[in-house]
Formats: C-alpha cells, structure tokens, sequence
C-alpha cells in the first residue's frame, strides 16, 4: 500500500505541502464562491486567507498525514481535509495573535489587520487601525469556522470516531486560547512564573495543538483512536523540545534566517524557560541587571550579549540544550515502541523531530 | 409523545432558558474542570463564560428545542448540546463584537474585555486596554471552541446527521463573521449602502443565524434534514422582522427598557435600512441637514428628534413598518404549510414571530 515517500523530514514536509497547497486551493475556492452567494466580499476574503495559509510551513497538515500513515493511511478518508482544517485554525489563531502583539509583518508579508488598516486608511476611515483590528477579529473568526466547515467533510467519512475528531479539535484549540491568555497576562504583568508554569503554557500553547492534536487526528482516522495517548505524549515530548528550540533562535537565531530579531524577545520581557532559569540562577548584581533589561524597550544589541554571556557562563544554556534533547530523545523511543506502526513512518517522525529540534529557522 | 408546553411565545422561551440553564452550567463545569487540568484558569474563564451565557435571552437555544419539536422531538438526540453550542457561540460573538464596538457593557454586566482591563489594570498592566482586548479576543475564541466542543456530543448522536449539522453551524458562522465586516466598514467609512446591500447584510448578520440556524439545526436532530430551505426562508423572513424591530427600537424605545440610547445609533451612524430610506426620500435642505447629523459625535435629543420627526412626515416608518409585517405575516405563511409539523409548536412559532417584531425591549 505504501506509495513512494520522501526519506527526510524537509522533503517529506515539502511534498506534503505542495499536496495540502492543493486541496486549500479548493476548499478556499469552493468556500468563497458559497460565501459570495451570501454577501459580496466572500471570494476577497478566501482568497486571502488561502494567500496567507499557502506563506506557511504547513507542519501541522503534514503531521495529520504522517500520523495516519503510521498506521494505515490506505483507509482513512478525510485527512485531506483534516490537515486543510488543521492550517485553516492556525491561519485563524496567528491573524488573531498578531492583533495582541501588534505585529505588522507575518510569514513576510503585512499581517491581516494592518493589511486592513492600511486599506481602509485609504477608503477614508477615521480610526483606521482600530477597524483593521476589528476586520481582523473578524476575519480571524472566519478562518477558524472554516476550520470546523472543512472538518466536516472528514467528519462524515469517519463515521463513529467523527464525533470523536470534532471533540478533540475543539476541545484542544480551547486549551490553547487559555494558554494564550497566560502568555499575553505574563508578557503584560510584572509576574515571575515558574518553570513548571512556563512548561504547563508551552505544553498547551505549543506542543499539544501542533503536535499532539494533528498525530493523534490522522491515527483516529486511520482507526487507531487507542493510540491517543501514546500520540499525545510524544507530541508533547517533540512540541516542548521544539518550543524551547524557538526560544534559543530567538537569542542566538541568525535574524536573516529567522525573521526575527535576538532583541525582541528580551525586549518584550517574554517568560521564557531562559528567562526563568537564569534569574533563579545569577547571584545579586547580574541578577539586578537582567531585570532592569528584561522587558525595557531601550535593550539593545549590547544588552542581548550579556544575557547570552551568562546564559553560557551559568551553564543555563548548556543545561537546557542536554534537557531539550533528552525530551527529542524520549519522544522517538516511544515513537519507535508504538505497536503497529510502520517502520518507514516511524523514521521519518524521527527524523522529523530531531529536524525541528536542530532547526536553524 | 407531547409534553404540556407553555402556550404563549414568552413562557415558552423562559421555559426552555430556564433547561438550557442547567445544561449550560452542567457543560461549562465539565469543560471547566478538564481545562483546569490543563492549565491554571480553565475552571475560572468557564465560570465566566457561564455567567455571561446566562445572563442571555437563550432565544438561539430556544429555537433549537421549537425546530426539533415542529417534528418529532421524542427521538431527537443532542439538542441539549446543540442549544448550548449556539448560545456558546452567541457568547464568543459578543465578545469580540463588543471590542469592536468599545463597549464596556453587555447584558446589563461589564463586558469580558473592559472587565479584564479593569482587573490587569489593578493587576500593574501598563497599557491594561490592549491586554483587556487580547484577553477577550482569547475569551471569544474559547467561547466559540466550546460552542463546537458542545456541538461534538450532538455529533456523536445524530448519526449521518452529525457532519451536516457541523457544516451548518461553521457556514453559517462564517457568513456571520463576513456580514459582521461589512457591518464595520460601513459604520467607519463615508459610504451609503443601498437598501438591497442592508437587507444582505441583516440577512448575514442576524437572520440566516440567529433563526434559519437554530431552526433547521432542531429539524436536522429531529430527522427533517429536507425542511432545511423552508425553515431557512420562515428563519430569513422572521430575522429580517427582527432585525427591522431592532432599528425602530433604537430609534422609538424606551431606553430604560431597551438598555440603549436612542440617539446612539443615531451618533455612531449606523447604516440602517431607516437611515437609507430616509437619506434617499427627502429633499435637499433636510437631506444636508440629515447628513451632518448621522455619525456627529455632537448629536443629541434635539437631532434624534429631528430624525424621528422626518421619518414620520415622510412615511419612512410607517412604510418600514408595514412592510416588517408582510415579512412576519410570510414568515407564519410558511411555518403553517410546513408538512408534518405539529400544528401546537406552528402556533408557538407563528406567537413567537409576533412577540419579536412587537417587542418592547
């Protein structure tokens, strides 16, 4: 039953890509042309969102695809527009996270609300960037029912574990409007989390709704709903571990690979497992001194080099960098001890995390 | 199979709010908990959740139980859930419209944004308004994830249903949050709406979900999957009604019992179908006049009046006001030739749609 399958992780993740490019193509054409019957706008609108779905990696999608292949991806129907689902809620939550970080750039284009704003600045509106958050909002929405509406389609092939499918996508995505809530308050606060509350957001920001959820969705589908926790914990295990590989770019990343600055992070005061760390690590003075850089909008190159200097010095850094890997480490053999699952697959997720996790970008 | 049902349209939907009480606090205790095991404030942002759904009409849920019982509601299965999720999705709505529209009020309590500003603001917040706004658009989005994880237990009970009932809900949602775009760049911008554009718009926003929706959703449950375009023609008729009822109420209510202004939609320059009408009908002095008043954040009671008083010498209103009841009358037209509805629940529709177009508040 198995077709040919790229053997790496980047080549996997691009020919799925380029597949899942297509079925968006559709959803979104079809999807525009029901809504224009409604209202004019609808096709304007799909169109972007497809625009701004096609900038992403797509990983997401992909894992719904090699999460049912483990299995049995012969007879599961529907992944084609579960992985669709999967990219149209994290287009819906990503146009909706850059209201709440007021960013204007996105996947290297402007993001959906400032994009609004600049139009609607022109068509004469008064308070243009309040209404460009507001067409964001709203157009955010839209991507995330679109999510529900392609998922219905694999809700119907899935007969029984349909309902299953729903319950896990909603039920998840809702975890991960209460971690988001978490992150904007400890950006926003002058709070102190701990590590174990900083691993409990990442777990439910990150790892479980790009990992976890899309692995788990694509083995219901392929009929193996009993393997949910086993699935779970590995995407926790692989999403924490890349997470934490996200926060390192954002200290040592190359800007012009990254698309972001080494600053920024610093300067946002964002609660890292860095962070964490090395404030509960440095002894009084360097201790005095990071705090009056984290979070302060006037931290600048220089103040970035003396994070990164006692990040090393500590051993903060290494420290992290062993615990990151054990967590790859661990999520692999308990992929590779999951009964049933074809070899072939089980490398390429392998493979797959240990790329994520070395990741330059 | 009929339980007494309360006769008059009043009673019956305080009869079904108060079922969907317990079933909504049931839900958001359930959904609480596991949140909480997840993440620190699952348990607190559904106790929020349930306080705000229950300080609603509940008419969306309401409509729910009346479409399935048109039909045979002894063997429909999930409408419980299914009146939550769209009561739960209402919930996530408002939240993110009253960002939109800035207001710090909703259902006689604080809304979910300008509560949170007001807490993170205590809490040491520096710009406590942006958190309070990033808050509530998470807020809205877990209401709406909810709404969805509640429709999931329907799911699982209607069988071959259960994917029609999800694509209903997530299409109709997101013609929502596209009709809810055109509602704001038309109150931002200089442009004047035709009448037909304004119906589309009422039609999008209001009629189509908050009647065709609930309606057909009952029907569905109840195995009158067929009855979709004549219930979603009585639910069109009867919201647009509604909505007609809305903007004479925001011109002719009484504010202490409406909640709202009279002169609010007025100075915000909301582009009713009252407001087209008029614009078009009079002559040029009364016209300039008019269009210095719509939008002026300067407009009072003396202008209100003004407006009110053209609407009357022109005919405006009593010509809107026949023509809302031609709809209502269409609308019963309809439900009594609907085949196989239970003529008693025909007669609480038919009570109901009266109720809403002559409603007070």
């Amino acid at each position: 039953m198995s077709s040919p399958i790229p053997p790496t992780a980047p080549d996997y993740i691009a020919a799925r890509r380029a597949s899942l490019a297509l079925v968006l193509e559709r959803i979104t054409a079809e999807r525009g042309l029901a809504l224009e019957a409604q209202l004019p706008g609808g096709r304007e609108l799909m169109k972007r969102v497809l625009e701004y779905a096609l900038r992403g990696k797509m990983l997401r999608g992909a894992l719904v695809h090699l999460g049912a292949e483990l299995f049995d991806a012969a007879t599961a129907r529907g992944i084609d527009e579960t992985a669709a689902a999967m990219e149209l809620f994290q287009a819906g939550l990503l146009v909706h996270d850059d209201i709440m970080d007021r960013d204007e750039l996105r996947r290297g284009a402007p993001s959906f609300h400032s994009l609004y704003a600049r139009e609607t600045k022109d068509e004469g509106a008064e308070d243009a960037v309040h209404l460009g958050e507001s067409l964001g909002i709203c157009a955010g929405d839209v991507c995330l029912f679109e999510g529900f509406a392609a998922l219905a389609a694999a809700v119907a092939g899935a007969g029984h574990g349909g309902a299953t499918l729903l319950a896990l996508c909603a039920e998840e995505l809702s975890v991960v409007g209460l971690a988001q809530m978490r992150d904007c308050r400890w950006a926003a606060l002058p709070v102190e989390p701990g590590e174990e509350e900083i691993l409990a957001m990442y777990r439910g920001k990150t790892a479980r709704y790009s990992f976890s959820l899309p692995l788990a969705a694509g083995a219901l589908l392929a009929g193996r709903a009993d393997l949910r926790p086993a699935l779970f914990e590995i995407g926790e295990l692989a999403g924490l571990a890349f997470q934490v590989r996200d926060d390192e770019l954002g200290l040592y990343g190359d800007a012009s690979r990254t698309g972001k600055s080494v600053v920024s992070d610093i300067r946002e005061g964002k609660k890292t497992l860095y962070r964490a760390r090395l404030m509960a690590r440095v002894a009084e003075p360097d201790r005095r001194r990071l705090a009056g850089i984290y979070g302060s909008p006037a931290a600048g190159e220089a103040e970035a080099a003396f994070v990164r200097a006692l990040l090393e010095t500590s051993g903060v850094r290494a420290e992290i960098a062993a615990w990151r890997d054990g967590l790859a480490l661990r999520a692999k053999t308990l992929a590779a001890s999951m009964r049933g699952a074809d070899p072939e697959r089980v490398a390429i997720l392998a493979d797959l995390i240990d790329y994520l996790v070395a990741r330059q970008s």
